[in-house]
């Protein structure tokens, strides 16, 4: 099923509208699943709104919630989000983020109690976007443990992701790096077993600790654990990153027999006009993106990429030739659709 | 030759003195190199003092000069390190960025044209040890050039460290998570090298791009590069580390014919108690580093460690028992030390 991102949207505002969203809620939400659809992150697009819908029935997120800031300073603030759609708590904690940034020339914004805030990068970009050096990451708030620690074999962290958009002084070509802390997704390996494909090693260790190449493995039981990336700098990585999101808002670092899974954030904005001529910035950063894709290839023929250009190329094609959806998410989507009254 | 930290920190300090440096910054660079040794990061540690006194007498260091606050805001700075004693330039803007996070809750810092700085950990700790949470960040502004983008087979990035301290609520016990983000420090390639060892695969690339284990191929000729950390995540890294450190400060990011190697830096300080009480997020903080240590270790026996465990048990072993320095360092120390007229 191929559909434009305005069709999507569309169809998407309609689905959240009737079942019980805000509209401006709506709206929000929809706005940032289509764009990860447009950015070919389609693990958080589309494919989530069945899955939000049951969410709302079951009383995880509330629909009608509004985030509210706790604790504020010139520079500082903490929300707790009252498990309010995440996109639009977060969208909320951003833009109080940057109001902040370009007062003071950084701020930092703290927040407990999301629900799933989605693709990281979108919030990265919208600061970029925004001529804002943004940082973002988020923990589980204890609960979506995957990870062992470097030299363990049992799950202790989630994947704990962390996102940086930096302006580049080009139009609608910020630089984005959105990354986990895990050697890789979790739903990549479920993709790999459901197909019974092999995994490389340095993705999984079994439960005995031992590398594994079989997906299935990670499932057990006895089940086994995600490594970090990159060995034990990823791990320290992923403790900085629940030591900030989780720990300095009160959301809680990872601990064990938590239940409920949800985001706690850490925003980090930067205005680089307090320290240089923001244009003087970009133009380093710029320049630093194109020498390094100025490097020789190691294959010939490819190319030397930077973080989110296949974004920024993958966006471009959607816009122009619709969004491809599999027939297993459509149909999801569509029995949504109808349980919610909507003709399709 | 073994040395208590005393006498070592006593004979850095005269024979920097003697070299023309002045006694605050004698003190300063000795107690840094000196608390790098007690660490066990022994390749920022009294090694680096012939080759800095050589440095003063080739003009690269000039220990006279003072940095420079330019431009000024109650939450950002920039300064001007005027080619001082890296340990110095960053000892005073780390102390700026903790007075400026102590008054507005978060604090930027932005430095260009200081010498090496040495250990980022040791920094990230003394933001710690004071309550804050610390991040600090240095690139070569454009020189020193080990790292390859990922999947190109030239290189184009420094090792563009940074560091994380973490307050934990245990005295004398901060997190700290100090990394480059290369796969490996260089100078573990030459040591490798010159004892005729191969390297695991994932280091360095040869002049092909190809992977090798053999440590030679870093140095060519033709020469090879260093592969960063984590593959394209510690790439986007590696890339945000030198936008922040050397676009942000004007120093300047990587780019080509740099011959002055110095250190661009970014600090950001935090004051958690404008978010929540202090106490109450070290605590949280100090919960999951005993979660993470209770999972079961991969290998029977073994422990599971965290960031920072290793360097402060060190210490501890090393302020007891004294530091070894092995006979070519302590030797080349000597000699300077003659050479400026010191009795040993």
């Amino acid at each position: 099923m191929r559909i434009s991102a305005d069709e999507l949207r569309k169809l998407s505002i309609d689905i959240f509208t009737r079942a019980g969203v805000p509209k401006p809620a709506a709206v929000r939400v929809s706005e940032h699943l289509v764009s990860s659809n447009l950015a070919g992150v389609d693990s958080h697009g589309a494919i989530r709104i069945p899955q939000y819908v049951q969410r709302i029935r079951d009383g995880e997120i509330d629909p009608s919630a509004q985030s509210e800031i706790v604790n504020e300073t010139p520079s500082t603030a903490l929300i707790y989000g009252h498990w309010a759609f995440g996109q639009v708590v977060a969208f909320d904690a951003v833009q109080l983020a940057i109001d902040k940034a370009k007062a003071q020339g950084i701020s930092i914004v703290s927040v407990r109690n999301s629900t799933h805030i989605g693709r990281l990068g979108e919030y990265a970009e919208i600061m970029a976007n925004d001529g804002l050096i943004g940082f973002i990451a988020v923990n589980g708030q204890g609960a979506g443990q995957f990870v062992a620690p470097s030299g363990a074999r049992e799950r202790r962290l989630s994947v704990n992701p962390m996102a940086w958009g930096i302006p580049t002084g080009r139009p609608d070509e910020p630089f984005v790096l959105d990354i986990s802390t895990a050697a890789v997704a979790e739903g990549k390996i479920r993709v790999k077993r459901n197909r019974g494909e092999a995994i490389p090693e340095g993705w999984v260790i079994d439960a005995e600790g031992k590398p594994t190449t079989n997906p299935a493995d990670l499932y057990g039981p006895p089940e086994g654990c995600l490594l970090p990336m990159g060995g034990h700098k990823g791990y320290g990585l992923s403790l900085v990153v629940d030591m900030l999101a989780g720990g300095l808002s009160g959301g809680g670092c990872s601990r064990p027999n938590v239940k409920r899974f949800g985001n706690a954030i850490v925003i980090i904005a930067v205005d680089p006009s307090f320290i240089r001529p923001g244009q003087e910035v970009a133009e380093a950063v710029g320049s630093l993106i194109d020498y390094v894709k100025s490097a020789q290839p190691a294959k010939e023929g490819a190319k030397v990429m930077v973080p989110n250009e296949i974004e920024l190329q993958t966006r471009r094609q959607r816009l122009a030739e619709g969004i491809e959806i599999e027939d297993e998410t459509w149909n999801s989507i569509a029995a949504t659709a109808r349980e919610l009254g909507i003709e399709l």
